[in-house]
C-alpha cells in the first residue's frame, strides 16, 4: 500500500500517522520530497482499510498495490484450480459447454431440447426456473416446478443442470437438486446469498455484474470462497456500456485478464451479452479463441414461442453445427471440445 | 407499440404475425411501404412481451410507446406521493435530509451523532448496520446489534431511523423496528427482496443501482408497488461511469426525468456518489436547486475514526453550516427545510 | 510518482532502472518489502513518460501522484483566473450567460433571437455556424455567411458573439470576428487546433469531450496555455453513459472537481447535455447551486422550426423566466447574476 | 421513421403535422388508438430531420426504422467492399496484418522493424510520424521527418505504410506518401478532416472513436464516402467503460455487427484496446475468429526504450509466433493468411 500525503503535512503529523499504522503491524518507509511525501507500506496490509487512512486530513491519496482478493488470487494458487461436477471437469483442457433454454417451459420442452443438446455435443444443461425479470408483470419461472422439470430432463439426458439461484431461502434445496448453481449478474453483489453459498460445497457458476469490474467479481468469488466453497466458476456475460446494438458488450478481454489475475476457470455467456442470435456464432469462437474454459449459450427448440428471451436462442440445428466449428478453433489453441 | 418488419416479409406472413398479435386482444394497424412495413399496435399491450415477439424471424426490431411501468407512472397517478414516515412527510413542499454515519460504530457514537443532528435540522437518523461490502474481509456492520443501537438513538433523539436490509429473512425485524427500510444499490434487482417488501407496509427506500437506467429503478419501484406497499420513495447515488476521480457520476437529470415520468419522491445521496467530503455541500445544493425531495448525508463526529467510508462523511458543524446555508436555495425553488 | 516492482525482481535490475531515473534528474527512494517492492521518485518527474516505464519487464504500475498538468494547475495558480470578454470578466462574482440559437439561420432570427436574450438578461449570443453533424446529409451550417450574421446581430445587440470553430484554416478569421471561440466537444482532442489556437489571444470555450476524463479537459487546456494562450473557459455539456433518457449525461460533480483542480473559469451547457427543454430549467438552476461560472443556454425564436436541436431550445419568455429565477440561487451561493 | 404523439393530441394538430410531413414527399399512415397515436412514414425520409420532428409540442417521441447511412449500408452494397492497397487486398479472404512501432523513432529502428516484421508475415507497416497524445509535453512524432523515415522504410521492405494524420493542412501529402491514411479515434467526428479525406482517393483506416457508437462510425465513413472516397477500412480499437484494467474495453461484437449493417471491411486493433502486452496474442485470435479482416498491432525491437506505448508492444520475435498461432484460426473460419 502506498500513501501519498499532502503537500504541507508537517513532520509531526507523519510521525503521528506512522505510529498508527505500525501499530497495526506494517512496516512503514517515508519518501520525503519537496512537493511530494509518500508513505511505503511493506507487511501485512490486510487489516488496514484504505477508505479509513483516505479519510485522514493529512492523505490525499491511497494506492493499492496488492490485489484485494487472497483465496481467488494466482498468486498463491499458481496452477488452474479445475471444479469436478459430476465427474466432469470445467477448467481443464476439455471445453465445457453449457446448452439449454432461458427458461423451463414444461416437461415435453426441457427434456426434448436436453435430449437435443446432449445428442450434438453439450456437456451440461442449462435452464431457468426461478427468473430475475425487470419486470414484476413479465412470466417469472416455473420456479420450484421447474426445479423438478430439470431434474427429470437430468434424469433422461444424463447431462448436469445448471440453474439460477435467487433466494437464499433456495440453498439447501439447490445444493440437494442441482448440479451448478447459478448467480445471476443482479445478484453478484447479493453478499447475503453469497455467504449462503460459501457455507455448500456445490460448483457456483458467478456471472460478473453488469457493471462489475474484473476485481469486483474476483471479490464476489472471494465471499463464496472465504466461506469455504472453492468450487467457483466466473462467467463473463457482458457488461453496460453507452452501445446499443447490441443488449450489453461481450468484454473477452476479461478473460486474458481473469486468467492472469485469478486460477478459477471462467466461461463466456455469448447470449445474453449480445441479445442477437447471429452474434452467438461468431463470439462463440472468439471466447474459445481467446481462452474461456467453457461457454453457456441459449437453445430453444421454437424460439419465437420462447416465454424468454426468444430473439438469443439459437436452434438446436444452430448449435450443432457451431459445436462442430468450435472444434478447430478449439485445436489451434491447444483445447478439445 | 410498434413492430417493424423485415424488407421481404411476404403478405402472408404479416397476416399470421396480425392474428397471433389480434388473438391477445389488441388492434393492430399495419403501415406498409415499398422499404418498410410497420404493425402500430393499440389498446392492451401489457400482456405482450416485446422480445417474444422480436424473436420472430420477420421481425426487425420492436419498439416501446408506452412507459412499462403503471403503478409508479405519472400518467396514472398525476398528483406527487407524499410518504409519511412517523407524521414526517417525504415528498411534500419541506425538504427531507436524512443525516448520519455510514456504520453504526457503538451506543455513544450513533446517540451522539443523532442528537448532533437532530439539534443542527436533520429529520431523520441513517446509519448501516448490516454493511454490503466488497471484500469479505471488511467491516460487515454490527448487524442485529447495531439495529439495537439505533433504537436507542431514535428513542434519546426522536428521529426516525432509515436503515439498510440486505436479506429477505430480516423483512419482518425491519418492518416492526426501522422507519425507513433502505434497499442498497446493489440489491435494486434483488427481486425476491423486493417482492417481500411488497407484502409490508413500512416506506423503503429504494436506491438506484450503479448502472441501472432510470426506467429500470422504476421497475424496480414498481415491483414492490405491485406487492401492495406504495410507500417508495426514490433515491439517486451516482452512476458508474468511465470518469474516475468522483466515486460515481452523480445524475442530477435523473431527477426532472424521475417527477416527469414519476409521482414517487426522490432524494439525493451526495455522499455515496462522490465519495469525497468537500463535494457534499455544492453537490446538495445542486440536488436542492434541481428538485429532489431531500437528502441523506454522511455525518461522522470523528471521520478519521471511521470504520466505513470516512473519506465522504462530513462532521455536524460542517452539517450544520450547510442545513442553513440550504435554506435559502431551497427557498429560491419553492420549498423549505 | 511510485513505481511498483514484480514480485521477483533482483537487486541487480532495481540498481539498474534506479541508475537510468537518476540520470534523468530525480532522485529515487526504494521501499523493500518481501511481497513488494516500491520506488518512490522525487524531483522534476515531469520528463519521465510512464508508460515507458510501464513497458520494462520488472515494473508491474507506475502511478502518478502530481497532476500532469501545470498552466491550467490551480496548485501553481491558487487564485482564480477571470477572462475578459469585451470588457465583460467570465469567472468573477457576476454569472455568465450566453445564449442564442444552435445554428444561425438568417438575419431575422439571429438578430431578432440576439435582442430578445439581451433585453432578458442575457451577456454574451452563442450561435453556431459551422455545424459538426454526424450525419454528412443534415445541415452544416451557413458557415462563412452566418459569421457575417453574427457580426450583424453583433453590432445591433452589443452582444459578445461565441460560436464554434472546426478547422484550423479559420483560426485567422476567428481570431479577428469572434469574441469567444468555442471548441466544440468532439474536437477537444483535435491537438492541432488546439496548438492553433494556443497561438492567438481570443479568449477559449472548451467543451469537455463526450468520454473524456476531467483530467483529460484540463490536458486541452493545458495543450492551448502551453502555447500562450490563458484564456481559456472550460464547458461541461455532458458525457456519454449506458443511460439513454437523456442524450448525454451532465456531470455536475466535474464543477467542484474543476475548481479545486484548476483556477480557470466553467461554464455548464444543459441543453446539449440533456436534449430536452423541459431539463433546462432545473438544471440551470443546478449548475449555478454547485458553483459554475456561467450558463450556455440555446434559446429559439420558434423551436418547432429549428433547423437543428429543436427539442432542447427554449423560447425567449421561458428564457426570461429562467433567468429572473436564477438571481435567487446566484445570490444563494455569493454571486449576482 | 415512425413518430409517436402525445396522448391529448387534437385532430386538427394531427393534420397539420401530416400536411407538413407529406409537403416533404413522404406518405403519412396514422394509427390512432386511445392512449397511442402513431405517424408512420414511408417513402424516402431521408430529408426529414427527426431533431426538427421532436422539437414539435404534439410530438412524444421519433424513432427511426433505417439506418441513416447509405453509401456504407450493405442493404444497397450487399457484397463486401474489398480495399486494394498497392495490390494486395483488404477485405478478402486473406487477412491483412499491418504492424510496426507505435512512433517512428529513427530511420535504424523503423527499418529495422519493417525488415523484421515483413520477414514474419506482415503485409503493411505501420508507424506514427503526428502523435496525438494526451499532453502538450510528451514526444509528439517526428512529424514530416518520421514520414520520411517511413518512406525509406517502405523503400526497403516493400511495405506498404500506414500512418495517422492530425491536420486538413497535410492531406495533399499524405495523399501522395502515404499507402493507407489512418483517422485516429480522437478524430474520428473531426468532419472537416473527414470532408477532406473524401476529396482523394486513398485508402482511408478509419478508428473508432472512444465513445463512438458502432452507428456513428458508419456515420462518418459516410462522410468519407460522400464526398467520393468509397476506400474506408474500418477499425475497433476498443471503447470507453468503466472497467480500468485495460486501458479500454475491446468491443468485438462491433465486427459481427458492422459486417451485418455495412459492407466494409474492419480490422482490429489489440494493442490500443488492451493496453497491455500479454493480451495481445489472445485477442488477435479473438479477432480473427470473430470475423475481422485484419489486425493492427504495435511491434518494437526494444519496447523498454519505446518513445511511446511501450507496455503494449510486442517483439519481432512473439509477432512472429502469434502470426503462425493465427493460422490455425484463420483457417477454421474459412480466411487465409
Amino acid at each position: 500500500m502506498v500513501i501519498i500525503l499532502k503537500a504541507k503535512t508537517t513532520q509531526a503529523e507523519v510521525i503521528k500517522l506512522t505510529t498508527e499504522l505500525e501499530a497495526k503491524g506494517v512496516i512503514v518507509s517515508p519518501v520525503i520530497g519537496t512537493e511530494l511525501m509518500i508513505l511505503g507500506l511493506v507487511g501485512d496490509t490486510s487489516r488496514i482499510d484504505p477508505l479509513q487512512i483516505e479519510a485522514n486530513n493529512i492523505v490525499e491519496k491511497v494506492m493499492h498495490v496488492q490485489e484485494p482478493f487472497k483465496k481467488a488470487n494466482r498468486l498463491f494458487h499458481p496452477e488452474n484450480t479445475i471444479v469436478d461436477v459430476c465427474g466432469q471437469k470445467i477448467g481443464g483442457k476439455k471445453i465445457a459447454i453449457i446448452a439449454g433454454p432461458c427458461s423451463v417451459e414444461s416437461e415435453d420442452q426441457i427434456t426434448l431440447i436436453a435430449n437435443e443438446v446432449k445428442k450434438l455435443g453439450a456437456g451440461f444443461l442449462r435452464g431457468g426456473a426461478f427468473k430475475p425479470r425487470t419486470s414484476p408483470y413479465s412470466f417469472q419461472g416455473l420456479e420450484h416446478d421447474g426445479l423438478e422439470l430439470l431434474k427429470k430432463a437430468r434424469a433422461k439426458s444424463g447431462l448436469p443442470i445448471v440453474t439460477e439461484i435467487m433466494s437464499p431461502y433456495d440453498v439447501e434445496l439447490f445444493a440437494k437438486d442441482v448440479d451448478i448453481i447459478q448467480v445471476g449478474a443482479r445478484n453478484m453483489q447479493n453478499f447475503d446469498l453469497l455467504k449462503e453459498l460459501g457455507k455448500i460445497n456445490k460448483p457456483i457458476l458467478l456471472k460478473r455484474g453488469l457493471s462489475a469490474t474484473i476485481e469486483e467479481l474476483l471479490m464476489s468469488a472471494e465471499y463464496i470462497m472465504a466461506g469455504g466453497n472453492e468450487n467457483v466458476i466466473l462467467c463473463e456475460r457482458g457488461i453496460r456500456t453507452f452501445e446499443t446494438y447490441t443488449r450489453n458488450t461481450l468484454d473477452l478481454s476479461a478473460i486474458p485478464a481473469i486468467k492472469k489475475l485469478s486460477h478459477l476457470p471462467v466461461v463466456v455467456d455469448p447470449s445474453h451479452a449480445t441479445g442477437k442470435r447471429f452474434m452467438i456464432d461468431p463470439l462463440s469462437k472468439a471466447a474459445i479463441a481467446v481462452g474461456a474454459d467453457g461457454l453457456i449459450i441459449e437453445v430453444h427448440n421454437d424460439p419465437e414461442k420462447a416465454l424468454c428471451d426468444g430473439p438469443q436462442s439459437i436452434k438446436p440445428d444452430q448449435f450443432g453445427k457451431l459445436f462442430k466449428d468450435l472444434k478447430a478453433i478449439a485445436e489451434a489453441v491447444g483445447r478439445e471440445m
